[in-house]
């Protein structure tokens, strides 16, 4: 399925200060980039470095005043949609050093805290069996409500709260994989079928001996979805970090299936 | 300086379980292993994995029954003893992008909510001499208090509750860090000057273009500590993980300067 | 039925303190006080204050060294067993004054945000058919765990965890009663059934115009309980607060039936 | 002094819903009611019911579609402006029965966490010295920031990020006060000098066997403060709390010296 992403962005920079942008899709096996095209005007520091994983590319950058940026790109995914329900789970001591890292609590997701959980609710399932489960569970569980969660609210809120948004969802998600002693990490995406049409984040889970992609909100369909970066929880995928004051002015995010 | 480490771990496991072990200290430029064995007797699954970034190893292992693991070593540390003070800090625009993930929110290290603080109370203090003013304001406002913290303790619970161990100074120290734009990490270490003796955490903090370790608790000399391995906070660096059910035995740990 | 109850505490106390102990059964139409005596040697401070709700009563000491309390009682429960299932729930605008406090958060009981879970879960039931089928889902969902759970430990972290002990049992249902607007407080009691013997907690919900008492865990029978003192959450029930250090020494709590 | 008092709600109401509100200023000692008058339009269920410890009162609603609600009063302020600096703190065994719940942990004021920070910062100081001194280490380390808080905030969340409106001064000082052994709690009031013109909320502590009201936001003159409501926390004291979802149409608050 080829992708057709323009985004806009437009901030006011109150005082001078350092951007970190990650809004690129990323180059990779499964999603090749056939067009694309950023466009940051101003004078100011311009730096590429690599996303977390070697995956993707952020942008330092040093701005004042009025900061946009636009893109624009066509990406091509060829992506296997697999039934994740009949793939395995690696026994966890079989698992290589890079994804170990995705077993540990990270800042909104307190793997710990669930195992007593995910031991009563999915214990008779293991692997991608299991994770789909948990994920028809939270898709059932939660209401999708933008406006109910904020920067602090961890996996451990939504679980009580039973609301959010994409990043809430996959945090649960992720959560419960970890506790299940399955990596799980963060993908921020492009991807079909948002509504409404923003930043999109999603989950990925290690099984079978590869990362696969899930989407605990059930919008995006997994050959609609255009990874930008990854990481352990949204603490690492911001489109934008900014240290300094910014105030939006306007921003938006166009997919389409081309 | 050289460093004898013996270390005993003796722990029953009631079911069969699989532990991830990480507690031999890291062959590094600073600190040349002079002379290391490990000792975990037991027929079943033994894989070596590196450890995060590289540095040091972690040991998968799957045991039953009694599981011990006996570790000795000669760790030779020639460390620059750096006056940090004088250090400077990389433009954030600057930082290399295998820096970034250590300025983000991890479990124990909430960054973003401690940044009116370091503005306001080390507003006028930049690289080194931040990190050592911060590093000094945790040791006299903080109390160490074994058992005042938990696994569930973050740097904000101990910064309300100004008590703690060594991984509670290190996870403040680390946020403060990071909610100034340095990039701050965590070390487990062996230590000399450790009371009482036992695995050991510290920060490093990323200045002047390198890290630089720093003990926020003042027990350990940088040039009498031997890392063993680094993460974003306490989540990272356990000497042991177990999944499933294990009861300490007895445990020692012996660092002492040759 | 007939409750025979007799405790002893010895304490340590490294410096004069002053100390709140909460331990006798209070005197109410439901539980009559056959006989009971309380010896506190000593010679400080001693004054009796009423418990909150004017239920049962507190004595405030000041105390140095040993300190030991000693209190005995034979006390009559005349409890009407209800069938809380055919109960209704009042219509929230017709609570009266006194018992709205307890419609509102309180330090372990965090009620706004369950109130989707239960809306969700409980919506289709009101009054005390809801109150028992919310008791009969904690009691299946959460396992009895001492230790897992610690002073800091809210009913948003019992939920979360599946584990606990009485006053973590209670602090669910009291929160999940008030999220259905129901008035839920929290009573310290001795109970018969509660192993462990200890001092125990169990919820009170307001139905049908009074307080009836629900115990969470299924351990105590309703007519085997006798009230010490009520409050919000387990921060005022206390049965001994100490403004100083205090160590342990010996603690029995012995209940039978008579 | 004489304050002049008007206020108006204006909400959009779904569905039928029931309402607590309490929006008139309490009859009492320090403050006359010299002349008042409530409207609220409309045929539904109307009961007023005593507010906590008798102060004020609260009014039970229900209602749908549009709810407005418009009081104006004229209240005679008659209260003694003391130099709480020289009031003495009571021995906590001595504190009355009534009291006691305001020293004890409440919804957004976890006082046992904070028992190192006061015994270490203002510990050579005690009853209204340290209430003053707390007070003014509030007025200086906190910057009043409109939008940094919500309806989740904690003492705990205020006092690491030091920022926050009225409620959250209020729920820090009043924290520090219990983790004092001075009971402690909180007020909704009407005052003079609040900018922008609001509900105003602010702190008061026990001195010398009555209750003194502090306004750590340092805006509102003691003697230009006419309370609605009293509580543990803002928990307590809200303005309107609803049963169901209601829209902000329109809200004006208008307090000045007559």
């Amino acid at each position: 399925m080829k992708l057709k992403i323009n985004v806009h962005l437009d901030y006011l920079l109150n005082a001078p200060a350092d951007l970190l942008l990650q809004i690129e899709a990323a180059s990779m096996a499964d999603q090749h980039i056939d067009r694309a095209r950023i466009d940051v005007p101003g004078d100011g520091h311009f730096a590429r470095i690599s996303g977390e994983e070697g995956i993707g590319e952020r942008i330092w950058l040093h701005r004042e005043g009025q900061f946009t940026a636009d893109y624009s790109a066509i990406v091509d995914v060829s992506r296997a949609v697999n039934d994740c329900r009949v793939m395995e789970q690696m026994p966890v001591h079989q698992l290589p050093g890079d994804t170990v890292k995705y077993l540990m609590g990270s800042r909104y997701c307190p793997a710990n805290a669930f195992q007593s959980f995910v031991s009563a609710e999915f214990g008779t399932l293991s692997g991608g069996a299991r994770i789909m489960a948990m994920r028809d569970w939270i898709e059932d569980s939660f209401t999708y409500t933008p406006g109910a969660s904020n920067a602090d609210t961890t996996a451990r809120d939504t679980f009580v709260q039973r609301q959010g948004i994409c990043r809430d969802y996959a945090h649960v998600l992720i959560t419960m994989a970890r506790a299940s002693a399955i990596p799980a990490r963060m993908a921020s995406v492009y991807a079909i079928g948002v509504e409404p049409q923003d930043f999109h984040a999603v989950a990925e889970v290690y099984l079978g001996g590869s990362w696969q992609l899930v989407d605990p909100t059930g919008m995006a369909p997994v050959d609609g979805i255009a990874r930008i970066g990854v990481g352990r929880d949204a603490a690492d995928i911001s489109f934008m970090t900014v240290y300094g004051r910014a105030s939006l002015q306007a921003q938006t995010v166009q997919v389409e299936r081309l």
